[in-house]
């Protein structure tokens, strides 16, 4: 198989999940309406191993632009090869917000707030406040990639054993960094669910909060790069 | 041992297990009443985890028609084997549901509701609504079986060593695309129980919801059909 | 290490941590007050782990005389044997019981209700009722040791590999068979403590419901001979 | 990578996220507040897992100055290399909490309460009673350092590969010792972050609570040493 359909299957596979658990502890008359933090943290961890399990062997299981260009900083990864793959992942996280919103569908039409849609797309502050915010994401990025290239490490990327690791990382980041943004800690996971959070014809949504979505971007790259450099010095 | 006999005993553990689960959070006066979706994923998960765990040795733990059917599809299982294989299944399913029944009779007793004693044995929708339910468990199954074949290849069935990326599969999908339907995704989880359910002596019952009944069986089959394509021409 | 060693340290943590748990849960102003089952099953499942772990390449970590028993009737373990074995599995599961009152004397103090004190050593029913709640019992440790002894073939005992699984299988049966009477499963876990309450002098206590005290006993014992039967048999 | 700098960024990493969990569940208007013991219980078991994964391939992951004394009581590590060890995990301990308190920083504004302030940072006793408190954390570490030796033997100090078995002892530790004190087990886990909430600019902070900052110290470094004297008796 492609590598370049690996990410986008992978990186499919983990925002239908991670979406998906969101839409179930949040929208109205769901089976899992209010099942708490615990719920949604181990959802987006599963969706981190299901999507790492199944596509490691292909395409090295990035399935996040800022683990792709940690890995080319790293030297890892050839810098020619990472628009594809981004593109992959960017096109993977609107495929699978698109699947989870065709499941959820009738749990979007029951659910009232508008803001409540938005957010099982994407994420936002708890406290609005730019420069908290950017922080946030930064460091659970820096975090989230810096412990990936020690698991990688000699390796050049993910493969299936690493599944789990990565997925009880994601576990502990978003209980623990995950109070005050909500983790994006990807382009892939955030951008591309909040475009299709704009596109679809979702009854009574908001704007999808263009304001803060440069944070995550932005946060989520210069972690990871951060990591990247600190990594290799260290 | 015969394989037969080995998908009789892992269906009927899986079944004991996650029937119980919920009768457990479900059923009135229990020590888990109201304990949440956090118990009740964990509990089909280690039904999961428990059921091939015993029997993947003995007959490579299908434990669901709808992975014998995309197994087959897929040209790891012999078509031939496929109906003997089903109905070890139907009947583990029903041996399972009767257990629980007997261990949880004094809580069905206790319980007024009938439409909770239904829920202990199968799946219902969270809004009726057949062209979303169906593609719930199409899509559930799907995510299901497609990640079973990345982990069985280049095996044809599943080993004790996939129990547990098994059960953390089962895990994710029920947290996140669990919501809406209750993710039967196997017509021997599904089907089974409910037929128990009808014959069963159970004191105060409704009927078995018949109307719904072909969703999980014809949405999972369907789904798995799918994924074997899908994963082939990947 | 002795054997005897072993088997008398790895129950008593094992007692330690699950008869804590259940003090962290249930009694008056500890830091884990009314936090739920998931932290029960939890604390049972890693009580179980850290003992498994900590005595396997000593003792086998039988920790519970029904394992014991099963592993003597399915040929694995001399019979000879099992009386010292189960000697210090009792004398393991008091030590765990005494250290874990020392640790929470003084919320034991602070709490009025002395069926919750009792609770935190022993197990009783949801609903007192002889029969199901043998059943319970049986039906519990047979799924147990059936799953156990399929771990540990073609050995005779378990290793520390093995302490995950069979704390996923308790995390298993405890959330969904022990919604009736609190998944006992062994004298070394019910009646040891039992014997605990009864003795300490612990403020307002009840009597240790001795009434019960025989079901956990026989229910685990008759559960786990036949799984070993049903074992060798199938 | 210098092995003191192994400590430094994995207990850094430890506490970051182990201080993070708290911080989520119990500042005001956090996504993670009020979710419960079971998010506070996995949250400190991923920090260890997250902190011995990254860096025991470097230093061995003591990450905690008990453990270290242990070790060296144990003969496996050299009593010349220990201030140097300790003096590292305490700046890291200081460093993660530094990261914590900037990342939480607009929560600690929001939150009124010094007592929950403080809390994020340090442990404190559920019942003030110096002798039970002190026994709580000896006792806890006792199981945490004794469990320890067990996994590492033959070996001298942790791998990778013991990051998920120790995060589960401490996830075991946490739901089931943990209600009297808050298992802090470690002066680089409680004494550090306390220094730290002493000197950083936290608006409407209480005292440091030096009363009762002792007794982790003590109870933590009594209880390894007690392991280790154990441990190697037996």
């Amino acid at each position: 198989m492609n590598p370049l359909f690996g990410e986008f299957i992978g990186t499919a596979l983990l925002v239908l999940l991670g979406n998906g658990v969101v839409a179930n502890v949040i929208l109205k008359g769901t089976k899992g309406h209010n099942s708490g933090l615990i719920v949604i943290a181990f959802g987006w961890a599963m969706a981190v191993f299901v999507g790492v399990f199944s596509v490691a062997a292909i395409s090295g299981a990035h399935l996040n632009p800022a683990v792709t260009v940690a890995l080319a900083v790293a030297g890892k990864f050839a810098w020619a090869d990472a628009p594809g793959y981004i593109a992959a992942q960017m096109l993977g996280g609107m495929a699978g917000a698109l699947l989870m919103w065709l499941i959820y569908r009738d749990h979007f039409d029951h659910t009232d707030c508008a803001d409540t849609k938005l957010a099982v797309f994407c994420t936002g502050p708890a406290i609005r406040s730019t420069g908290g915010n950017l922080l946030s994401e930064v460091l659970a990025t820096f975090v989230l990639v810096f412990a990936i290239l020690s698991m990688v490490a000699p390796k050049v990327s993910l493969g299936a054993m690493d599944a789990l690791p990565v997925a009880l990382l994601v576990l502990g980041i978003g209980v623990s960094l995950g109070g005050t943004t909500g983790y994006a800690m990807s382009p892939a996971r955030d951008l591309a669910p909040r475009i299709m959070h704009a596109i679809l014809p979702i009854k009574g949504k908001r704007d999808s909060d263009w304001r803060y979505s440069w944070v995550p971007v932005i946060g989520s790259l210069l972690g990871a790069t951060l990591a990247a450099v600190a990594h290799s010095v260290a």
